[in-house]
């Protein structure tokens, strides 16, 4: 991995968490960005070069409802910058992980993305993303 | 908050869960450290400056023990490294937030820590730190 991306938060309210992480990391967000193949608006902050990514459902098919429902609000998910996403999806494979997405798709923040199962990544559920604009065509 | 110190992450077995991290990550773990008060055994690795904190119980009683049986493994926690953490304590309790130490304790990693209620932090574990080597003597 490259660097750690973002922190992917659950949250019911997107403005009332808006409000909530804008009082505890001393920022405000810096955009909103709706992923309808997610069934997720997004809300993200930047601290020192790490992003914040709030996620609250559009729907109750959402993974994010079904997170908040079982889980409730919290720490949903670690995201990496990687190079070469396929080459790493496939390098990490080989080594025992579990792909939930066989192939890249499109995610927030113009990039593509890809999550590992939690049950491969002790618990912790795991997305890569690459810029688009860096992103190897194949 | 200052930037994002570490992520916390609640595993069972260390040994075990070092070797997942360091193939999930592609970098080693650079140091272990037992904190008696906590109850934890921690290996730290760092990507690009962002450190890592596994998190074993070394006790039953740990809180570590009791996260897993709960929740399973997973993310933990989010630490923030500030100045003057008494002062933050002070703010952050006057605009909402729950302290769990009403003062600082020591930590791993040569740092005064404490921790704020998830309840109020919507439900992200969040500890703040400060090195004590710049640590206000008060």
């Amino acid at each position: 991995m490259k660097k750690l991306e973002h922190i992917g938060i659950a949250v019911r309210n997107l403005e009332e968490s808006e409000a909530l992480f804008t009082r505890l990391l001393g920022i405000a967000p810096y955009k909103r960005e709706t992923v309808e193949s997610e069934g997720v608006i997004t809300s993200f902050f930047e601290l020192n070069g790490v992003k914040f990514e709030l996620l609250a459902a559009t729907s109750e098919e959402s993974p994010i409802a079904k997170f908040l429902e079982k889980k409730g609000e919290g720490l949903h998910h670690l995201a990496f910058d990687v190079d070469g996403i396929e080459q790493r999806m496939s390098t990490l494979k080989e080594v025992g992980f579990d792909l939930i997405h066989t192939q890249p798709k499109d995610g927030a923040d113009n990039k593509r993305i890809a999550f590992l199962h939690p049950k491969s990544t002790g618990g912790v559920l795991t997305e890569l993303c690459e810029d688009k604009g860096l992103a190897h065509e194949e």
